[in-house]
């Protein structure tokens, strides 16, 4: 018998960021004096809100005396984010939780991915395609059979509600890498497969922050019914600029609740809470300082205007590209904009061309998923004055 | 079929620190007037080293602007601080690393039991008993089988080689909660059996700052042929008093080499590699930087002073527990003592009383496993000024 979790042996090899590294590191040392523009990676680019620095400055200078030095916190976060999470981003929405039902964490991918510990391996999971590669990926490693939902261009990118019992459904709006969004109508219909086939929709709303537009649900649980079957993941990442800082939350409501193999029923909030409690000792307290001061008044406006900056960016790439006869999807309540190929070019032939011809690097679609060949995602993550010389790059592109 | 991880239902209450938490709260109320001194909890009280609070404040600072704002970093962790780590604790002591052989992570406690994911559900884990619960409930939680190695009076609370194979073993030394240590020819007489029975030793090292006599290992890889074998995990919790700030490090050497089912050979780093990146998305970066100056000659001397100060605290308590007529164990090469109650007392009334009595909190014994009943755990990290008081309240005890 071998030791190792023999998943692991059937996990893809997942080249898709290192590929481009690649052939990005390959473009530069033939041409060393191009200026490349970066579109690809989903990071974002401004510094943090000013409220967060202060903020742990602050938490900072605590640490420096044994009157208000903290040591272990609680590993499901202190009170005072939970409660500020709780009143700043789901009361506004008519959503009401205890504070029990929050788990800060140091992030959404390490929730996405540990998520999977409270749950079967029997579990058939569903997730989008295309899709972000860690849902796939920990489900893999943890032993479950993946079901594809195909979420391609002939339907919008937004999938259609299974005909198959799945268990587990992995949902990711506003989506990456597409930039789509699911209407209040259409979040009901997945919880409604949820309740009826007593499935659990494990809800990523990592970019709900960049959603402009009403009539799209910021959270599951503004969806009637959700409670009793979906868990909601979020991040400070995308949102205030932590993807180097490292916050996230999950949200596990008590009236989900599953029946056990021998008849009991039992809440997934307290394997959660037991799995986190096991395996976690609680997020930096310096961090957990920096995420609360997010919904400060001074925080809000700072966190808004770096969205706004963002998603001028957005905007601006999805019209130019427009402008120039591109099909595009995403871009106006996400920050990426998921570009059809022109006709005849695959993902990476397109990414080769743009990387070669006009030196910006994207993000072949085809790395998300079969559905993501012929397209390409480009991030509004960038400076402005970078966004604007790429378009005007993508216009002499055109006139070739 | 149930969606659950059923395994979490096998899981043993562990109500350890909620028992104490209440018992405590209960005195309280009952005596609001009463200075209770805490000696319970393993948590750190003195403020973070200057060299590491300096080093988070220019941290801080470098999120105020573009130029340079850091977002996403490496999942294994910076370069600057795996190479501080590698220079710092490793080649001082023979023990030569490659960069990639490093992990950084936000703690040794989601490290111990995040590792079980690279595991066979199969794998038998040996476990000493008494023994920090998460290696057993991560473990169970993971589906493996447990085998309890004594490890207790009788032996000094140091276990036995098992005469059974066992697949994985976790070793923690210097001991959370006896506060004994392996010398090295006891450690290379695991590290033999290991070797010969294809077993891995999970080597949890997070006290090794408090080693003060020659002879003990303070890292399993200054054992010969420990490299094949082992993985160690380590911790900045107790040595820079990061309980708080979060940060750890777990060594998978390459040798360690396993065989797959197919036959196939394959490296445990690999595959921790894959479930760093999948799962987990580095650790902050400020905290990184903290770390990063633990081993600066400014942190080195600053980590030292309060480790001295700790471990006088360790040597008054044991010295005078001694003089007082208790059998002690620990203290020496660790910020814990380990004492044996008086004749026909339990580990939860000798707690009962010390609370009751005296107004000391302390851990019980049982709390860590049946070879712990009949002792209980006293930690080093409180002020010395209350350690001294505590001893004082010790000494009218005995003379009742």
């Amino acid at each position: 018998m071998s030791l190792l979790n023999e998943n692991f042996l059937k996990l893809q090899s997942n080249y898709l960021f290192s590929d481009i590294a690649k052939r990005v590191e390959n473009f530069r040392r033939n041409n060393p004096d191009a200026r490349l523009i970066r579109l690809g990676i989903g990071d974002v680019t401004q510094p943090l809100p000013a409220a967060c620095l202060e903020a742990m400055h602050k938490a900072v200078d605590e640490q420096a005396s044994t009157a208000t030095f903290r040591g272990y916190g609680p590993e499901q976060g202190y009170d005072f984010l939970r409660k500020a999470i709780i009143e700043g981003d789901f009361i506004p929405r008519g959503v009401s939780l205890d504070m029990d039902e929050v788990f800060v964490s140091d992030g959404a991918k390490s929730d996405c991915g540990n998520i999977g510990d409270i749950l079967s391996p029997a579990c058939r999971v569903g997730v989008t395609d295309p899709v972000y590669p860690v849902y796939v990926d920990s489900n893999v490693m943890g032993g479950r059979n993946i079901s594809l939902m195909p979420a391609g261009f002939a339907d919008g990118f937004v999938p259609r509600i299974p005909q198959e019992k799945l268990d587990v459904i992995y949902l990711c709006y506003p989506n990456n890498p597409t930039g789509t969004t699911l209407t209040k109508e259409q979040l009901s219909a997945w919880v409604d497969y949820a309740r009826k086939n007593g499935s659990i929709i494990i809800f990523d709303a990592a970019y709900e922050a960049y959603i402009r537009e009403d009539g799209i649900p910021h959270s599951i649980y503004e969806i009637e019914g959700a409670k009793e079957v979906a868990i909601e993941i979020r991040s400070f990442s995308k949102t205030a600029g932590f993807t180097g800082t490292r916050c996230g939350y999950t949200v596990v409501p008590k009236a989900l609740v599953l029946t056990a193999d021998d008849g009991s029923k039992v809440q997934l909030n307290a394997l959660w809470n037991r799995r986190q409690c096991t395996k976690f000792n609680g997020t930096s307290y310096i961090t957990q300082r920096a995420a609360e001061a997010v919904y400060t008044p001074e925080g809000r406006q700072q966190v808004k205007d770096v969205i706004d900056y963002y998603m001028r960016n957005a905007s601006y790439i999805r019209t130019k590209l427009q402008e120039y006869g591109f099909t595009v999807f995403g871009g106006v309540n996400a920050p990426y904009i998921w570009v059809k190929t022109p006709e005849g070019l695959g993902s990476w032939e397109f990414f080769d061309l743009l990387l070669n011809k006009i030196n910006v690097v994207t993000t072949p679609g085809a790395g998300f998923g079969k559905e993501g060949e012929g397209f390409i995602r480009i991030t509004a993550f960038g400076t402005y004055e970078n966004c604007v010389e790429a378009m005007e790059r993508f216009a002499t592109l055109k006139q070739e």
